[in-house]
């Protein structure tokens, strides 16, 4: 089937869904979509990971501006802001070619005050954006249970709820303001960037003070020491397994993204950048792809399990 | 009833405990040994707070001295290793009176390598000591629910079993050699000092960059930001309730030890020492005594609720 205008039935009962951007996060929301039963548009620049989707029943799309006109809903999951920009408003953007009254669903973690201008921007086309960055990782993100920090106007999340049902297990409505979702969720990445750097000081200095490591994880997953991230990362160490679920680089873009909103306001974020160095440093030795556990190896002197 | 060795009977049944320091863990700790029916004796340099302990039925020894020589079980809940040093070795010190087969609970946060000198010290006393910090606050403290990091000889495990049954939910036991226990609860001090840092710094940009701080709450506690500590001590903050449960110098005590660790070991820990310059710079402005969830009033330009 070639991507277009041909199912206007389907449209009855479901929008069609467009996802742009088919990384962890994206192609989970893409296969929740199609097992969910949705006509489901999907662009990447990886040819060969279009091809998986559409062997799994989605239509590829040649560029942004193709999806855009075919789709009643678009999903944004590409990496950054400069990303967003590109697919949205470059050669062949999706901007242009999105009907009036579609539905931009920007998922990307960008700065809130680039969320914010978006907003607008969209609105002089008649398209609507709802600002609405996720959570809860790769895994949360295939079987459809995100959660959805979403700020927008209520006619966009009206024709986006089925879409919403099919891709997060919560969504909370942050009102109608795009930024307002971004800023939420630069929050949320603060703490989950600071907590993945300091699990894994923890454990550096576990390892290198002769404590069992698997000792440590089992007392501290008990103890008032905890975080979700201890929680989820630690087994990547004690596994020795740093397969990127998230890479480190994800974290050398989100903290900055936190850094450059300290610098706006003036306001001073000793953790942050603490912790930002800290991923600095393990991209610089080589670590930017690797899973973002892997930020440990920055520290030497130390037998890592599985090293 | 005066403080001695006048109830050889109730000792078939139930060890009598000493508590030496009746802060908010050690006061906890003689409330759930009280509830559980031992036979208690008290220490404390605040003659008031002695006084609270003996009208619940607890008896006042006058020094260390006088309940090492009265108990099977002492259990150490002072400040710091200073003063564990005095409490055990200095004037009047239990360490001399203990009787020979009793047991030290050491659930003091010391420097690992302090414990580990402390077990041979008394073991040349034939007193037998268990490394075991404590973990869960002053509630968890209160109901007779801490988790207790404990390593020790089997002998004094099974004289203390009852006790550890009164005042613990869980006991990990971490082996025979002392000092194991405190390694492990440095390593969770490092995380809960540095997630209490978070938890500050998050919601003071969050309030800053103009997001709700309830909602920053509620949409954090579900999502892979969360901590332990976030979800303990962000509802201080919300609340403008600074009454302190732990207080901000005690972080500025823990996360010391943890960097003095790190200085013996030659070892870099960059959140840490960031972690504990907030606290010093609370307690520098006047916090220290206040609540650990005060050190997010170290951030400039925010209105902070009840403030």
């Amino acid at each position: 089937m070639v991507c277009g205008h041909e199912d206007r039935v389907e449209r009855m009962s479901k929008p069609i869904v467009g996802v742009i951007g088919l990384g962890s996060m994206g192609g989970g929301v893409a296969k929740s979509l199609l097992r969910a039963g949705f006509a489901v548009r999907v662009c990447d620049i990886r040819a060969e990971v279009v091809q998986l989707f559409v062997a799994s029943g989605a239509v590829a799309c040649a560029s942004p501006a193709q999806l855009g006109a075919a789709c009643d809903v678009v999903i944004l999951l590409v990496l950054n802001a400069e990303q967003v920009e590109t697919v949205l408003f470059g050669e062949h953007g999706a901007a242009g070619a999105m009907r009036k009254g579609s539905v931009l669903l920007m998922s990307v973690t960008v700065p809130p005050d680039y969320a914010e201008r978006l907003g607008p921007r969209l609105a002089q086309r008649d398209v609507f954006m709802i600002d609405a960055p996720v959570s809860g990782g790769e895994a949360k993100a295939a079987i459809g249970e995100m959660t959805v920090m979403a700020a927008g106007p209520g006619e966009a999340f009206a024709l986006c709820e089925p879409v919403l049902a099919a891709i997060a297990q919560k969504v909370y409505r942050l009102g109608e303001t795009p930024g307002t979702g971004s800023k939420v969720k630069m929050i949320n990445q603060l703490l989950a960037g600071v907590h993945i750097a300091a699990a894994a000081e923890a454990m550096a200095l576990g390892m290198k003070a002769g404590a069992d490591p698997k000792v440590l994880y089992d007392v501290i997953t008990n103890s008032a020491g905890n975080s979700w991230m201890f929680q989820n990362r630690a087994p990547h160490i004690l596994a020795g397994d740093y397969l990127p679920r998230s890479a480190v680089d994800i974290f050398v873009k989100d903290l900055g993204i936190v850094l450059a909103a300290g610098k706006t306001f003036t306001f001073p974020l000793p953790l942050t950048a603490a912790a930002h160095q800290m991923f600095l440093m393990a991209a610089a030795a080589g670590h930017g792809r690797e899973d973002d556990a892997a930020v440990i190896k920055i520290f030497p002197g130390i037998d890592l399990p599985g090293g």
